[in-house]
């Protein structure tokens, strides 16, 4: 079991495996901006954070929210996506530049004065941005710190990097590899509002190995789907999801298979280390369906069940409340006129079957050893800038035995300190 | 504005308004089941309850829920739509018969004592049950108490029906309408887990007016689509949903277009109470959705916003974060690859034009009204029996200014109680 003692413990590790791959640098300057009136979640700071590559690549992709509201940046970076190449990045936190009068202007200005400052063309740089929807983003005071964010970049670890981009998070969140000499190293920012198709949630994936632009932007797509678009924290994809990759070719003989598998290493895990750090998380709940039509039918009934506010307060209060887990399955395949086999059908929840051949095998006995299962995976919430443990609470749903579509979805229960932080986050 | 100054209050109105039509009498009595280990909600006593018709009427109509895992009771319902008449219900709480290995068959014991009882045959009997899913209904206390539960039958007022069949709920729901002599009275049943489609929600339609059955069914299935299928909760509609209309024929004189609009009227005023007494609800929300492509859009826009966390957190938190209703929107669109013009597009919250022409228009001054208005609209917890008043948070939401689908639905904030009442529920 990953196991970290304290925080200082878990920064040292990051610190390590955020070390960048050959050819990037990165800096973060805090912004001052925020009159006291509207200060959100004074605690945190609103910062300027910046991804920049020594040279220009051609080798980039992105994929970004499906949301039909979004963001300026959003806008932005789908326009760049068949440029002949990019630089870098330019981040801020805390205001997520949507549907404002000037948001395009407003982030257009920005990436204008931080290609001027590193020498470099304004459509190289993706703007990108999360927080509050509605607001404008203070451009005069991100382009008065632009010449600092520029002339602090430097090399070593990502790990001030993944602090940077914080919004509600409590702990960074830094994954990386090792191919062949060759390494990946991502960041990734999102608590709140996190789901498929990416609520706000950003990452940004910098790798040093050799690969050709198509395929990276083809690997980035398969590997999205099977990791950051099957979390799910509530349901919502953000107006501002974005995931940008971007390598700089110094590092040959790594094929396209061997640096896909370590992609979906990455962002598996950096999937998983959002779940644990979502909103007053108590349980990471990890999904399991099997012998569904297809993986995206298999998904959906996996969020389904990870949506459903029925399924994750009773997972909160380590109540076995299993009946909650068929009903959900149930309400799904009603809505979507789908026929459901029950006599075909099994659940488990941890080691035990609670389900199988049309009907529930429940004794007190079961119930009891499966709240002592739901306890032990608890989320310690005093552990708040690391994660406790990597326990998650398994449920295993076969749909049928003889189709064989299958999806892993993984969530977070719902739990007090979900509604504290999203209905305080303002305040 | 309604407003109850205690229970008493309430309760003397409800007795009032629950006088029943002629024809028919209902009867409650405990039931002493549930051995300690398993005891849920100790607080709430599980009853059995009956209504029944001195004579049987061919007169009935029944609406039940989409979920593919439907309990006992709604497949023996189901199967009794086409049976000549009918005499009555058999309702339970707190266990909701949902695949056990011998679900049916208890459910058709109990139906087969209560009709033998009354004199009638037990295809004129619908059972109904709610509570947890996956356990057996104890059969042999709930056939031990039927000789006291038909004895116990009275006419009067519908009140200690409308007590008995409550689960979480905190207080009892039941609205009536006069129609040219005519009656309609009705009770319902419904706290968490309540979604369109009707989930655990149980209510039952009594009415002395003379209509035709096929007419009946209609009107009925027409009203339960505009009413209890336009609120939401929690997303989840249960395995259980269930709205029984039965007539005594006794009075005639009353129109089909009266009786609807009498109907429509009396299930409206019981879907709103549904979520003014949904667990832990601290604000009711009403959004109206205009300018969708048809009713059915509109009704599911205005779910996808009532279902957000992030929406309902912020709305339980009287944080007038306008930004996530566009959000919550442009998910939904993007999600259904629906076209989405946002120049077209408004939005308010109250009184306040939050959005128009593809942009925010937000200030300080309208952030500090709005959350003043959000605080208004509070339901003091204190009133715990009874509702504190009936105000509404309004959203309207226009899509666009050229098409006329609409829909109002109808739902409730989420608030630490909803999360403690869900994941205690069963401790």
């Amino acid at each position: 079991m990953e196991k970290y003692n304290s925080e200082q413990e878990y920064l040292a590790e990051l610190e390590k495996r955020g070390i960048m791959p050959d050819g990037f640098k990165t800096s973060v300057v805090p912004l001052s901006f925020m009159p006291e009136e509207r200060q959100v979640d004074k605690a945190l700071p609103m910062n300027l954070s910046m991804i920049m590559l020594e040279e220009a690549t051609e080798v980039f992709a992105a994929v970004f929210t499906r949301n039909k509201c979004p963001g300026a940046p959003v806008v932005i970076g789908r326009s760049m996506l068949d440029n002949p190449r990019v630089r870098g990045v330019v981040i801020n936190n805390k205001i997520a530049n949507v549907c404002t009068s000037t948001g395009i202007e407003d982030a257009k200005s920005v990436i204008k004065a931080a290609a001027e400052a590193c020498g470099a063309e304004p459509s190289e740089i993706f703007p990108s941005s999360t927080g509050i929807i509605g607001w404008k983003i203070p451009v005069k005071d991100m382009n008065k710190k632009i010449p600092e964010l520029v002339s602090s970049l430097k090399g070593g670890s990502a790990l001030s990097l993944a602090k940077g981009i914080m919004t509600t998070d409590s702990f960074p969140k830094l994954r990386s590899a090792n191919v062949k000499g060759g390494r990946i190293v991502a960041v990734a920012k999102g608590a709140g509002m996190i789901e498929p198709n990416m609520a706000t949630m950003l990452s940004y994936i910098m790798t040093d190995i050799k690969i050709k632009r198509d395929e990276l932007g083809a690997v980035l797509k398969r590997v999205v789907e099977k990791t950051y678009n099957c979390i799910s924290v509530d349901s919502d994809q953000s107006t501002s999801d974005t995931v940008i990759a971007m390598s700089s070719c110094s590092k040959e003989g790594v094929s396209v298979g061997e640096f896909e598998q370590a992609l979906l290493k990455v962002c598996s895990e950096l999937s998983e280390d959002i779940i644990r750090n979502a909103e007053g998380t108590g349980h990471v709940i990890k999904v399991s369906v099997k012998g569904a039509d297809d993986f995206y039918t298999a998904r959906e009934i996996g969020k389904a069940l990870i949506n459903s506010p029925l399924v994750t307060t009773a997972i909160f209060g380590n109540d076995p409340n299993v009946g909650r887990l068929l009903s959900s399955v149930g309400d799904y395949m009603g809505n979507k006129g789908l026929e459901l086999d029950k006599n075909s059908m099994s659940i488990k929840l941890g080691p035990e079957t609670v389900f199988k051949d049309g009907a529930f095998i429940l004794d007190e006995d079961k119930e009891i050893r499966l709240s002592k299962y739901l306890k032990e995976r608890v989320l310690d919430s005093e552990h708040k800038t690391y994660p406790a443990h990597n326990l998650t609470v398994d449920i295993e749903i076969c749909i049928s035995r003889e189709k064989k579509g299958e999806a892993v979805v993984t969530g977070s229960d719902l739990s007090y300190g979900y509604v504290r932080e999203n209905a305080d986050y303002r305040s």
